[in-house]
C-alpha cells in the first residue's frame, strides 16, 4: 500500500454552473462534513471550471499542500468534461476502458428505458491501477487514484458532480476507504434545544464549554433553535461515542436540561413524531401564518401517518370559522391574531379530527400588516388537548424576514407540545 | 480613479464553519450570479480558514489573477477576525477608527436594546482611503479597497459573512460600485415551463438554442420543472433588454409556447397568485401526500391573503371524508391515492371554503407505501372550478427521492389551475 495515514484534504469542485452561481455547492459541504467526521482537517476549498489549465494548477497546487483532494464534477460524457483526463496526466497514469465499467453504464441505460450516446463510452474509461468506484446511481464512474513516484503517498478522488450521486458514491464506497486510511476516529453528537436563547445558553455552559476540550462542546443557534456539538476524538468509535455520552450527561444535569428535547433528533418535529408515536397519540394542526408549514415540516417524515391526522391551514377569517369553528364574535373582538383565536383554532382542530393534540399558529409574519399592538413577529401559538389548552404569545424580532418568523413560529409550536407532554419546560 | 474596467474577479470566503462543513456556501452562489449579470468572469473561487498566513497567500494569488478580488467573513469583533486585517496589511495600508462606523456599532446595539462589548469597537476600525460599507442589518462595517502601486487596478472588497448582511450590503453598495466599473451590461430573463420535460423543450428548441449565442439561450431542470435562460450582452442595460425581449418572442412563438407559465416569475405559485389577483378569483387547497406544501408554498408570498383562502391536509383518510366530505364509500372503492379521491377533495374543499378554485393532491410519496398499480411517484392532483373539475394522474420517477415526489406533486397540481385558466397548454 502506497498511502500512509491521511491527515490533511482539500476540495476541488469543477464546474461552470458553479461559478455562474447558478448552484449552490452543497458538495463541498457535504465532504467537509464527512471529512470533519474522520477527524481529517481541510484547510481549502476551491471552484474551478471545466478549464484544463486552470484545473491542472489547482490540482497540482492542492497536492502539494494536503494528502489527499477530493475532486467532484467534470466526469460527464462531453468534450469539456476533463477532471478525469487532467487528474490522471497529472498522476502520470494513462486512461485504459474499464468492461465492467462499460457494461453498468450500458446497463443504466438499459434501466431507465433509453439508448446509450456513444460519448457516454467515454466515461468508462478510467486511469490504470486506480480503485473504481462504479456507479450505481448514475453513469460516471468515480475514481481513486493512489499517487507513485513524486506524488507518492498522495491520493485524488473523484466523484461525480450531481449531489445525489456523490453522496451515495462517497457513502458507499470513499467512506470506508477512508476509513481505512485516517487514523482518529471522531464522533460528533448534537444536543437540540428550544426555547432558550444561544447567549443564555451559552452562559449557562460557560464553565463546562471551557473546560471541554476533548471532546468538546460547542453551540450553534438557526431559526429560533439552539444546538450544542458534542465532538470526541479517540483511536476507536466506541471510546469516542464514551467520550461523548460522559459529556452529554454533564449537560443532561445542568441547567439547561429543561430545554433540551432530544439528543440527535434532527428537528423538533422529529421530536414531536417520535414522542407521540411513543404515546400512542394523534395529532391535528391547524395553520394561519405558517400556512401549511408545520404540516409540511411533519409529512417530510416518512412514517408519519401513525401520528399526524392531517388539519387546516386558515389563511382568510373565514376559514378560521368555516374549518375550525372559531367564533365570529371572537374574531371581532379579538382579531385574528390574539390569544382567544389561537386557543379555538387549536381547539377547534382537535374536536373536528378526533386528535388527541391540536397545535394552531396565528400571527403577523411581515413585511406588512404589523401594529403598535401587534408588530410583525408577534404570533400566538396554542396546543390543545383533552386537560388543557396552552396557548403562548411569541415576540419575534420584527427586523428578521418572513421566512425566519414563519419557521421560528412552527418551530416553537412543534416545542409547545413538547412542553405540554412534559418533556421540556422548566419543572 | 486608480480602478480601470473590471473585467474578472474570484471569489474568497473565509470561515471555519464552511471548511468543517457546517454551513452550506450560499455567499459564492449569490456573488457569483450578481458577478455574472454584470458580464463580469469569475474563474476561481475558494475557501479558507482564519488563517494568516493561508488567507495571505490565497488573497495574494487571487490578486495576481483577477481585477477583482470578493471577500466575505472574518469581519467579527474576535481575534481570530482577520480579513480585515491581513488584506489591509497585504494593500500596504494602516487601519485607522472611522467614527462614523463606530457610532452606527453603538447605535445598532442601542436599536437591539443590547450593550456594546469593548471588542465591537475594533470592527469600525478601517483602512485608511478605502470607501466604507456602512452596516445596517449588523455590526461589521464592509469595505472597498482600492490598490496603489504594485496592486494599481486591483480591488478587494470585503463584506460581513452572515448572508443576510452580505446580500443586503451587495444590493446597496456594491452593485452600484460595479456597475460604474465594468463594461458589459448583461441582462438575463427566464421563460419558466411545465408540463414538458427538459429533454423534449431543448429538442423542439434544438435549432434556436444552437443559432443563439449572443442573447443565449439555455435549459435548466429542477424539481419538474423547466426554465429556459436568456442572457444578452450590451454596452447599455436598455440594449440587453430588448436583445432578450426578441428572443423570448421568438421562443413565445416555438413549439414550446404552449408550456410556458411564465417570465420572470420565479415560480409556478407566483405565476397561480399572479393570474388570480388578475382575475379577482380565490382558491383553496387540500393536501394529502404534499402535506402542507402548496399552502406553505403559497403563504411564503406576502400579500397572498387576497388570494389564498386556506385549505386542509388530509393526511389521514378520516381528515378525507371529516374536512372536505370525500365519501367513506369512495375511499372504500378507489383507495385513497385514486381520480375518485382526487376530485372529490377538490371539490369538497371548494365547496367548504367557497372558493373560485381547489386545489387537490393525493399520492405516495414513498419511500414506502408503494404497489404494483400504484407504486411509489403515483399522484392524482386535481383542479375544481365552477364549471368542471380536471384530474391528472402523474407518475413520478420512483427512483426519486421523497422530497422530489412532493414537490414535484406540489409545482404540477399549482400548474393544473394555470391549465385550467387557459394560461398554458396545448390549445
Amino acid at each position: 500500500m502506497n498511502v500512509k495515514t491521511i491527515k490533511s484534504a482539500e476540495i476541488l469542485c469543477v464546474g461552470t454552473e458553479l461559478l455562474l452561481g447558478e448552484v449552490v455547492n452543497t458538495n463541498a459541504a457535504f465532504i467537509a462534513g464527512r471529512l470533519a467526521d474522520l477527524g481529517v482537517s481541510v484547510y481549502h476549498q476551491s471552484v474551478v471550471g471545466d478549464n484544463p489549465k486552470r484545473l491542472r494548477e489547482e490540482l497540482s497546487a492542492a497536492l502539494s499542500r494536503s494528502d489527499l483532494v477530493i475532486m467532484t464534477g467534470g466526469l460527464g460524457p462531453t468534450y469539456d468534461d476533463l477532471t478525469k483526463e487532467t487528474a490522471t496526466e497529472l498522476f502520470g497514469k494513462r486512461l485504459v476502458m474499464d468492461e465492467r465499467a462499460l457494461s453498468e453504464i450500458r446497463d443504466f441505460f438499459e434501466r431507465i428505458g433509453k439508448r446509450m450516446a456513444e460519448s457516454n463510452a467515454k466515461q468508462a474509461l478510467l486511469p490504470e491501477g486506480c480503485i473504481a468506484l462504479y456507479n450505481k446511481w448514475g453513469t460516471a464512474p468515480g475514481m481513486i487514484i493512489e499517487g507513485d513516484g513524486e506524488l507518492l503517498g498522495k491520493v485524488a478522488i473523484l466523484l461525480p458532480g450531481p449531489p445525489r450521486e456523490m453522496r451515495n458514491m462517497f457513502d458507499f464506497y470513499v467512506a470506508e476507504y477512508l476509513a481505512e486510511h485516517t487514523e482518529a476516529r471522531i464522533v460528533s453528537r448534537n444536543i437540540h434545544l428550544i426555547g432558550i436563547g444561544e447567549s443564555a445558553a451559552e452562559e449557562l455552559l460557560r464553565e463546562l464549554i471551557d473546560e471541554s476540550v476533548n471532546p468538546s462542546l460547542a453551540p450553534y443557534a438557526k431559526d429560533g433553535e439552539v444546538r450544542f456539538r458534542v465532538t470526541a476524538s479517540a483511536k476507536t468509535a466506541e471510546e469516542a461515542t464514551e467520550m461523548c455520552d460522559a459529556l452529554i450527561s454533564r449537560v443532561l444535569e445542568s441547567e439547561v436540561a429543561p430545554f433540551v428535547y432530544g439528543i440527535d433528533v434532527g428537528s423538533v418535529e422529529g421530536a414531536v413524531v417520535k414522542a407521540l408515536l411513543k404515546s400512542g397519540e394523534t395529532l391535528a394542526t391547524v395553520e394561519s401564518c405558517t400556512g401549511g408549514l408545520i404540516g409540511k415540516r411533519l409529512t417530510d417524515l416518512a412514517g408519519v401517518s401513525a401520528v399526524y391526522l392531517g388539519g387546516a391551514v386558515t389563511y382568510a377569517n373565514e376559514a378560521k370559522e368555516k374549518m375550525v369553528g372559531v367564533k365570529h364574535e371572537t374574531l371581532l373582538a379579538h382579531g385574528a391574531v390574539s390569544e382567544e383565536t389561537a386557543r379555538e383554532m387549536a381547539e377547534g382542530i382537535r374536536a373536528a379530527l378526533g386528535a388527541d393534540y391540536g397545535i394552531s399558529t396565528t400571527g403577523i409574519a411581515g413585511p406588512g400588516g404589523g401594529t403598535p399592538d401587534k408588530p410583525v413577529g408577534t404570533v400566538y401559538i396554542a396546543v390543545a388537548s383533552k386537560d388543557e389548552t396552552r396557548v403562548k404569545r411569541l415576540q419575534l424580532p420584527p427586523m428578521r424576514d418572513r421566512e425566519y418568523i414563519r419557521t421560528a413560529s412552527a418551530t416553537n409550536a412543534l416545542a409547545l407540545l413538547l412542553e405540554v407532554k412534559g418533556i421540556i419546560g422548566r419543572k
